[in-house]
């Protein structure tokens, strides 16, 4: 296939197209990047949401219905499904066509879940990539769905528009644990499975923790709102309220987010590129075979392997 | 302070000295590779053992248990409590604290609490450095206690030689949702909170999922153990797993994942580096500042201004 004839066609929104790449990105192919080039003009139109939150907070039935109030508000929606890779779950497929089930029939709607294994920051890297492949592809709102735990998905987080964190009644020591932090992300909170006991005195606690904020006078207010997502129940004024940050970002905040996007996929790329073509010339010319002999044998630290190795393929200063 | 005078005092065991040094790694202080370097020779004999489990199991208790039960046999113990990041926890200084006091009268014990921000992999890249400290200080186990949960914490785990998971009862869900990475990985499954409601039957669904693994005749069975970490209950069984665990490495499994160790840490600073380096320079001669203009300006894509600053550091091919 000629070079960026995958992103032409991604452009038009073929969803086939779409498909192919994102197993590209994820299968890590070099042509992607190409791709990736020739979508970047068709960037940065998207309102790019995340939802943040435990498992068992319900996080995926509200995305779900989330979806479902954009759809009837004519807006077209993508969704990156982030399971933490590896060892610890196994849930991302399975989650995946439960949901393309539902939606299947709706053009409007394109999901894609994620559960990268490989290197440190893979998953921060194929996530963007795959937000900028919906937004291109001409997606009017892109959610982001991440449990929030792990700098990967700090990284993810923090480079969406609007942030929208998912807790459930009886959470009290969860809060505790997390409001150092949590407070600095979240837009807006939302207290899932409301019907439960003790959901007025979540609410009641969030509202305090986030009144010890010293808020200026331009700053946004995070809200907390109450849902029952099973049930629809709250979902509406979460996405007014959704719609209600992208108004307030206004064209200054929007474009900061736009180019700390795009100045952070630079650096990681710079970092991923630098260190895969180092890499090769090592193995071309037999340097890492010894080096990985050295350390194996323990005769050389890594810090210093590392130095040797960095000498080899830099210009000299 | 001359060059490796603080790992000298690292070897020797000093507390202020590896204390100092870990604050430099934390901050990630230049001079602290040079130290690294200089207590490689040292490092290699501690028994490294993850303690991986979300939050509410109960796994700091356990931790401390753990400690004192190894005390009472007379061996030394370097903590590395990991909780992840950033806008999502702030738990670390606390936890450490009172940790802290219980311990803080016994010089066999040392306990550091990681919360480190800071780019992707930073966390994972800490860790490793400071259980190298810590082996290098003299102690002989060294724990390594994570939510498990992120690719930083996969990789932390990963480099372990023992790996114990602690759950809870009526996790059985959560069971269900994370068994297909968790029994990769997991060496030891503890049962804690064992007088709940339940405690057999999560047992017995842990021990129904390990039975569906092929072991081969030369495997490590994983082992399934109740306990009750707060009234020490299970605690010297446990501790007596962990070690038969250490036995069953012998040497030729021990040295297999020292030299993955090793040559993860070459790796992982080879990307560093050369990032580092790389930006450097690109400052230095005013690429970097044009870059960063054009992508601002959206003039150019972040893969393209990657592959120019690449070809611009590179000695040419």
């Amino acid at each position: 296939m000629r070079e960026s004839q995958l992103a032409e066609a991604v452009i038009r929104g073929e969803v086939r197209a779409a498909a192919r790449l994102m197993r590209d990105i994820d299968d890590e192919i070099s042509s992607a990047r190409e791709e990736l080039k020739a979508l970047f003009p068709y960037t940065g139109r998207a309102h790019i949401v995340g939802i943040t939150g435990s498992p068992g907070t319900g996080k995926s039935t509200l995305v779900d219905h989330i979806i479902q109030s954009y759809r009837q508000r004519k807006r077209t929606v993508g969704v990156v499904a982030v399971d933490p890779t590896s060892p610890f779950t196994g849930g991302a497929i399975l989650g995946d066509r439960v949901r393309m089930q539902r939606h299947s029939t709706d053009e409007g709607v394109f999901i894609r879940s994620l559960a990268t294994r490989g290197h440190l920051g893979g998953l921060s890297r194929s996530t963007h990539d795959i937000v900028d492949v919906l937004d291109a592809m001409g997606k009017d709102v892109v959610l982001v769905e991440t449990v929030g735990v792990g700098q990967d998905e700090v990284e993810i987080v923090r480079l969406a528009h609007t942030n929208v964190v998912v807790l459930i009644p009886g959470m009290g020591d969860e809060i505790q644990a997390i409001k150092a932090g949590i407070l600095e992300v979240g837009d807006i909170f939302v207290v899932n499975k409301a019907d439960r006991e003790g959901a007025d005195k979540t609410v009641r606690e969030l509202e305090i923790m986030l009144e010890m904020n010293n808020y200026g006078p331009d700053d946004w207010r995070p809200v907390v709102l109450k849902t029952e997502a099973i049930h629809h129940k709250g979902v509406e004024e979460l996405v007014d309220q959704i719609e209600r940050h992208r108004e307030f970002l206004g064209k200054r905040l929007w474009e900061e987010k736009q180019r700390a996007r795009v100045h952070g996929k630079f650096m990681e790329t710079l970092r991923d590129l630098l260190y895969e073509e180092a890499i090769k010339r090592l193995r071309e010319n037999g340097l890492w075979e010894k080096l990985m002999r050295s350390l194996g044998e323990r005769s050389l630290d890594p810090y210093s392997a590392a130095e040797e190795a960095m000498a080899h393929v830099l210009r000299p200063d």
